[in-house]
């Protein structure tokens, strides 16, 4: 009834994120979690945690800052923790963006960012990806006019451009910041994070939900220049001043100490998406190569919804849109092997005889 | 430098928490946190929660909605949970209050409302407490023409109002929300959760970090009518559809299943809190009855400031404010008996003589 509704949410259209059934009797290859577990490193950090929980969490998070910096090659004081990728995407828009300029992202791209703009009364100029949803890299070569948001790998295409194009988007937007969302980066992609040192204008956006096996966790960072973390801090003590609490700090931690599980996983991941991605090709299937852990798939013939349902009622979930020029795609996350085995059966059931 | 910040941030003074020393030396009196450590039962739930890490939560945190609705009385689609009663309380200044009508809540309160009304570009009109800081409760017993915030107990004053007085607030304003925001309410408030049933249009905010010892944590909620509800869950998706994380939502619903525990530890703090006020009192300090776990506190000649830094120097941490109308007063969390004695030592020590 909307009753006592601010006119900021009275005709919101927030955004929807995949299924999550509360049952598990899935094959869950729809929110493009890991399907492996997270470091064994994590199980013991978060008991030893538990110890101090009457305790406020550092707001700064110096030790998983710290943790951070070391992974990646930049400094803590270089770094900003949040609750989640979508709270640090979030907090970017609302620290680097103004309404009188437009904020240019592809067309077909993270369905967050339209929610943050329309939320956040700012506008947004789409640039419409190539027929083969590759991007359209000369469009971002110039000045915008206004920030400039790409997620590399896009979601949900899985495809990647490489950081000499992005320096080169950088370079064209000195001006505004250029937003770089690498949530999927860890599975094949080009991190940007090493190019904060000498560009003030580039924000990188990592997460722990994917790579690090730790979507239950609720831990994102942004990478960039001393003066962009200050006003992600700004926000942040304008919301919600703790939004990373204790046991989420230390298995963080722990996580990002485990380098060789992680490249382990990762590389496993990797080499599932290339044989399925040979095999749904094989079936004629239409597959862009992809650099994240999920495919973007459509068939011949066989409408989107028709694959999306006859796999629901398989046991599979995947990810679909009533979107314009992805209506008949499917975005599946890569599972174990014997997940994508399942898939591709279920996926030969549906299309046989076309 | 600023130089890429929005106009959002550009002129904005965030909330600044309370210190959070990193190496502990601290007898720690300055944050409200509580002196025991969280029910037993927290840690193997915690630890059960690990194994499901690579999946998201459950975004709307039914078992734990569950677990609020049946300790608090009301149904689960009357409970809201968030990151931190800090978060609540943010999307809800979000999701009801509008630029046009001024926000009442007293001079002296949390000091996070203010910061949520610049952020927002609200306005507030704030009415001066009574000399001795007891609520000017018929100032709130009129259409106040907009959305009320009260503190029950209110912070940093410990006073509280009982609910039948409340009630006559959330009646006389139909038109707007009342939020009551009840962080403290366990140590000795009334609750108004029983009345979200008669009053669409009441919201009242708890939290886990004071009275089940899990600051830590980061685990708050609203309760209220479902179409309050709904309202909040469309700012949460037009930010983060994730806040409250897998091991918060589970350490959660273990603490709240323990009662026993919960009631004993709010006692004992109940307990300490009414001996300290005795004593402080009988030391000469102005000390007003609280029902929070903290006191308010100010001696006849010593400045705020001098007392702060002598308890410092003496390796006790509490809160001041440089603020109008309290600059003398410290607000001081209650410990346990052997900290409320150091404490005391301390202060006999700073006023001796005066």
């Amino acid at each position: 009834m909307k009753r006592f509704w601010s006119g900021r949410v009275r005709d919101m259209v927030p955004y929807t994120p995949g299924e999550q059934p509360r049952d598990r009797r899935f094959i869950k290859l729809n929110t493009n979690e890991n399907p492996y577990p997270p470091s064994p490193a994590v199980a013991p950090a978060v008991a030893a945690a538990v110890d101090g929980l009457r305790l406020y969490p550092d707001p700064e998070c110096l030790a998983l800052r710290q943790a951070i910096a070391q992974s990646v090659g930049v400094l803590p004081e270089q770094v900003f923790c949040g609750n989640g990728s979508d709270e640090i995407l979030s907090f970017a828009f609302q620290a680097f963006f103004d309404k009188g300029e437009a904020i240019t992202f592809p067309d077909i791209t993270y369905s967050f960012y339209q929610v943050y703009v329309k939320y956040l009364d700012l506008t947004a100029r789409t640039v419409a990806l190539n027929e083969d949803f590759s991007l359209p890299l000369e469009a971002f070569c110039r000045d915008c006019g206004g920030g400039v948001v790409i997620a590399n790998p896009n979601a949900p295409t899985g495809q990647a451009v490489g950081a000499e194009d992005l320096r080169r988007v950088v370079e064209a937007n000195r001006d505004h910041v250029v937003l770089i969302d690498e949530a999927y980066v860890d599975f094949g992609g080009e991190s940007m994070a090493r190019w904060v040192n000498a560009y003030p204008n580039l924000l990188v956006v990592q997460t722990t939900s994917k790579s690090r096996a730790l979507a239950g966790l609720r831990v994102g960072w942004a990478l960039g220049h001393a003066d962009l973390m200050a006003a992600l801090r700004c926000v942040r003590d304008s919301i919600n001043s703790y939004t990373v609490d204790r046991l989420a700090q230390a298995a963080a931690v722990a996580a990002l100490g485990d380098r060789a599980y992680f490249e382990t996983t990762c590389r496993q991941v990797a080499d599932t998406r290339e044989k399925t991605w040979k095999r749904l090709r094989d079936m004629g299937f239409d597959v862009a190569p992809s650099k994240a852990n999920f495919l973007f798939v459509r068939h011949g013939t066989i409408p989107g919804p028709a694959l999306f349902d006859g796999l629901r009622a398989r046991g599979i979930l995947v990810r679909r849109w009533d979107l314009p020029r992805i209506q008949d795609h499917l975005r599946i996350s890569i599972g174990t092997e014997a997940e994508m085995d399942a898939l591709c059966q279920a996926l030969g059931e549906l299309t046989a005889g076309q």
